[in-house]
């Protein structure tokens, strides 16, 4: 009987306890402290969930441009991390967070999720805050 | 030059504007329209969506068992669609729903993101509000 290539729960780290798929990413939801809106829905790597923790600040993994970043690092619109909570299954994360500048989204809105499906037709409900030029110039 | 296999961005339906991965999937989240509490993070197919969409009751696909299901087609605990969104890349789903029984996990919890991150291990932070063995037995 061998037991050392079975990993014992007890002495997993938390970081271990997370399903990664097999890209080695989770999804991962922001939602805002204060208005409860969901803000984003990005994707983690090992490294973006250790980050994320270890600074409190939003660290996630881009898939388009296939690096890590910070939320926040080039627009100011950091996310402070509140909370970090992990469901059921262990595969997906939710972040509870303060949102800085009250924007999320790269065009300028308070959250990516502004599309809502009307008619059959997805219409724009949530105004532009801020010119993404001014954001990103 | 040929244009016909290109889509006409005007004629495209709103189901063809998702973004599905290379599963033809995208992330969901539901969120409760009274609390604003996230309460589950699940998958849809094309099918789900289009479901979705014309029941008003949540339809996701399970990727363990490989089929389209209806949420709470066993414990009951359905969800009523208040709204349908898509996120900024069209690649995410967000559902504002009226969750029935005010349990969404099947731990019977009102929410799966139970968990959160405390001193470095996950904690279970949400009551049990009904037995699981009531739910599905």
């Amino acid at each position: 009987m061998t037991t050392t290539s079975d990993p014992i729960q007890g002495s997993r780290t938390w970081i271990e306890e997370v399903r990664w798929n097999a890209d080695g990413l989770v999804p991962a939801i922001a939602q805002d402290a204060t208005t409860l809106h969901v803000l984003t829905l990005a994707w983690m790597n090992r490294e973006a969930l250790e980050r994320s923790a270890s600074t409190r600040l939003a660290h996630y993994w881009s898939r388009s441009r296939a690096r890590l970043w910070q939320k926040g690092e080039r627009s100011g619109h950091v996310q402070r991390i509140r909370e970090i909570r992990l469901d059921c299954d262990n595969d997906a994360i939710l972040l509870v967070v303060e949102q800085e500048g009250g924007i999320a989204c790269h065009t300028g809105r308070e959250r990516c999720f502004f599309q809502r499906l009307d008619d059959a037709r997805w219409v724009g409900v949530e105004p532009v805050l801020k010119d993404p030029d001014q954001i990103y110039g």
